[in-house]
């Protein structure tokens, strides 16, 4: 045995915690676990019950499985991993280091392991690696109550007996899904697929991505959904639970996308300073580089500038009222893209809808600046210079300009990524608004241009 | 009877529509009606057989419900309300129209009218409001195959008969809940709650927030959590697929939110002109009067501004990078609160995390400034003056400062908006990035003044 599984030294407090322990909810423990050292956490797997811990283990959300169970001796954790559920297994197995883990794949098994390598393969966040092996199945020929009294033999070991799958007993294609419920209520002697309508169930490939699957089981109301392979035998099943983390992960992401950053696709409590600053720097600086056109804008209108700085006080204002209407036009696309309320094929409706909200929410903003401008200059707080009515109509006009190209622009840009294979969730704020600022600023100097020619400029 | 609820003439379409989509999934029935316009909608009701169109009017997804119950005659529009399930007649209610609202609910049977009372009377997004009435309870002195008998004959007006609740036959108070699948492996002449361990099984009363509810179902893997009423008494439960509504509901709410709007409620498809235009002037307006704080800021620099207007170039760049890491801060920090990663008492562990943070990716942003800005003075691109490396050194220094500004008060701001009892969400890209706007002003004035008193200034 290699020194790097010794067990740790047992301590008074990990033994303490497992008698505690032991009578709570599992999502319980593993909150109080992952509040400990891996240490403890290792010595308290050892002293809880071994059904106990492997339910414990079982648990997507127990942070530290991997590292614990590195620190148990091989034949325990082999042990504690065989009786765990497949997929919990390959997820631990991700997180594990070298060489513990190629130790330990070698020591669990026969069963798991191929369950595991076939897990392993599928792509992240796909159907297939966030299904569990563990479902019933049955062939057609069996009755209502040869099924119950299989489900009563397995019911412990199975993720689900709320579904039955009924497959052909040759080809092993699924033929129809059997929700329990039916079952219950059906002749014992009748055909076990006769106590529901023949259909062809809801079914996924294991390719599917997880995003979708959650969108099947959210519509037609499931439990579960098979997922088969190209002779549709089932290899897995999603379960609604796997579904529930799976959305989770999905907003946290999506979220963390929208105000600017990489996914951390960890918790922000416990990312390293180093991976944050990496998740944060590379769009924030993208961002400034993309900025740094306002400044080359403005290079260029550097003649009007200096004839008129009074232009430069509105420059600001200007500029985040366009990234404020691309924000909100961004995130109310990539939302209705992501609940399939509009697609693709739509972004010419979707156009045609925010080019008059742009106008009239320009108009309003445009209205706003208009009376700023004339209640500064007549109440007597600041001086305009005598030119102030033309450039009341500039700020004006430009914010009507702005907000439009604004709107126009934050609801386009997640098509455009959708189009070009991009996630629609990178059209981030923050991107949108410095897409939308350089456009603004030649917008704003433009109006000015046109209006103030021949006066200030 | 009265004329407005005089049925729509029958027409080829409706019927067959209704035949066709008789053998469909319901969630697909609803998708096609959802397509077509209300009259038809009504008149595929009234076609399809009974039982399927109840089915088709339960589903949540269907928009016109209330619309096309309202087309009905209300003999047969009562008739299905009573047949619904409780939680979506309340739903259907609220949708609709005076004067059939109130004559439909003087006609639908005295158990939906009783319930409708009860649950109309939650507060929105409570588990009191998406809670459902049909669920399976039983006294504790029943046994397995007394309580496997009573599922049987109730199964179909179920919404879930997964979880059953064991009452205490005097107070009714609830004791523990029994998963079907131990039911079906439990000893028939058992007491029905011996199958599983005695433990008091997770609820919430019905005032409890839908995102609470959530988090518990997803936490601890349940397809149904009870509602209790003061005295434990279960007056409903919440399903697992009631939760995902809700939780796709949140999650739209907030990135919304994020963007710096009200959220919708209700699809970008579907919602009038003048609503869109109502949920996104009002958050716009605030944001620009907000950011007339600049001009104000930029009017008591205006002899700086005079004299250096070099600095004008390097504005929109300071500020955005602000506004930038603010939004990544936000985010980060909305998200990581609606977890329960951290909590309002976590401020200052967040506060002495983003600190360096920001430090850092300043450092990095004011050194790619510096670096531009050197750049363009060695290759010729620009003249940026004679003191061009103190505009340099000032626009590096600006940077990081607003960097790290904008780190801290949009880590902090969710804090704050949490604490003062509004929703951490409202804290927008946009939002903060105002708010970071004025103050990157002051610092980029202030740090040019300290560097270039007596060369430009």
């Amino acid at each position: 045995m290699n020194d790097v599984t010794a067990p740790p030294a047992r301590d008074l407090l990990a033994t303490t915690l497992a008698c505690t322990l032991a009578q709570d909810h599992v999502a319980d423990i593993v909150e109080t676990l992952n509040d400990q050292d891996t240490g403890t956490v290792a010595n308290v797997l050892l002293d809880l019950p071994f059904e106990r811990a492997v339910e414990v283990l079982d648990q997507p959300e127990l942070v530290e499985a991997a590292e614990a169970l590195s620190l148990l001796p091989d034949q325990r954790a082999a042990a504690f991993l065989s009786a765990m559920s497949a997929d919990r297994v390959a997820d631990v197995f991700q997180d594990m280091r070298e060489p513990v883990r190629e130790r330990l794949i070698a020591q669990v098994d026969h069963e798991t392991r191929s369950a595991l390598t076939r897990l392993l393969a599928y792509p992240e966040h796909s159907a297939g690696s966030i299904m569990t092996t563990e479902f019933v199945s049955v062939p057609n020929s069996w009755t209502v109550a040869q099924t119950l009294d299989h489900i009563r033999h397995v019911e412990r070991s199975r993720e689900t007996v709320y579904a039955i799958y009924v497959l052909s007993p040759v080809t092993k294609a699924l033929e129809t899904a059997v929700p329990l419920r039916r079952l219950i209520s059906g002749d014992p002697e009748a055909p076990v697929a006769s106590v529901v309508a023949a259909r062809k169930p809801i079914r996924v490939t294991p390719d599917v991505d997880r995003e979708d699957v959650a969108r099947l089981i959210s519509k037609y109301n499931l439990l579960a959904v098979p997922v088969v392979d190209a002779s549709e035998r089932v290899i897995g099943i999603v379960t609604v639970d796997d579904v529930i983390d799976a959305m989770i992960a999905e907003t946290t992401e999506d979220v963390q996308k929208l105000g600017g950053m990489e996914a951390l696709d960890e918790p922000y409590n416990e990312i390293s300073f180093i991976r944050m600053i990496r998740k944060r720097a590379g769009w924030l600086s993208i961002l400034l580089v993309g900025e740094m056109l306002t400044a080359s804008a403005m290079q260029y209108f550097q003649d009007e500038l200096e004839k008129a700085i009074v232009l430069t006080l509105f420059i600001p204002l200007i500029m985040s009222s366009g990234g404020n209407s691309g924000s909100q036009a961004t995130s109310l696309i990539i939302r209705a893209l992501a609940l399939r309320e509009i697609s693709l094929k739509d972004w010419w409706r979707v156009a045609l809808r925010e080019l008059p909200t742009g106008l009239t929410l320009g108009a309003i903003l445009g209205a706003i600046g208009i009376m700023r401008i004339v209640t500064w200059q007549k109440l007597g707080i600041f001086d305009y210079g005598e030119h102030w009515v033309l450039i009341a109509a500039t700020v004006g006009a430009a914010l009507l300009g702005i907000v439009t190209f604004g709107s126009l622009v934050g609801s386009m840009l997640p098509f455009i990524l959708k189009r070009l294979g991009f996630d629609p969730a990178s059209a981030s704020a923050p991107f949108v608004a410095t897409l939308v600022d350089v456009t603004g600023l030649v917008i704003y100097f433009g109006v000015a241009a046109f209006i103030l020619r021949g006066t200030l400029l």
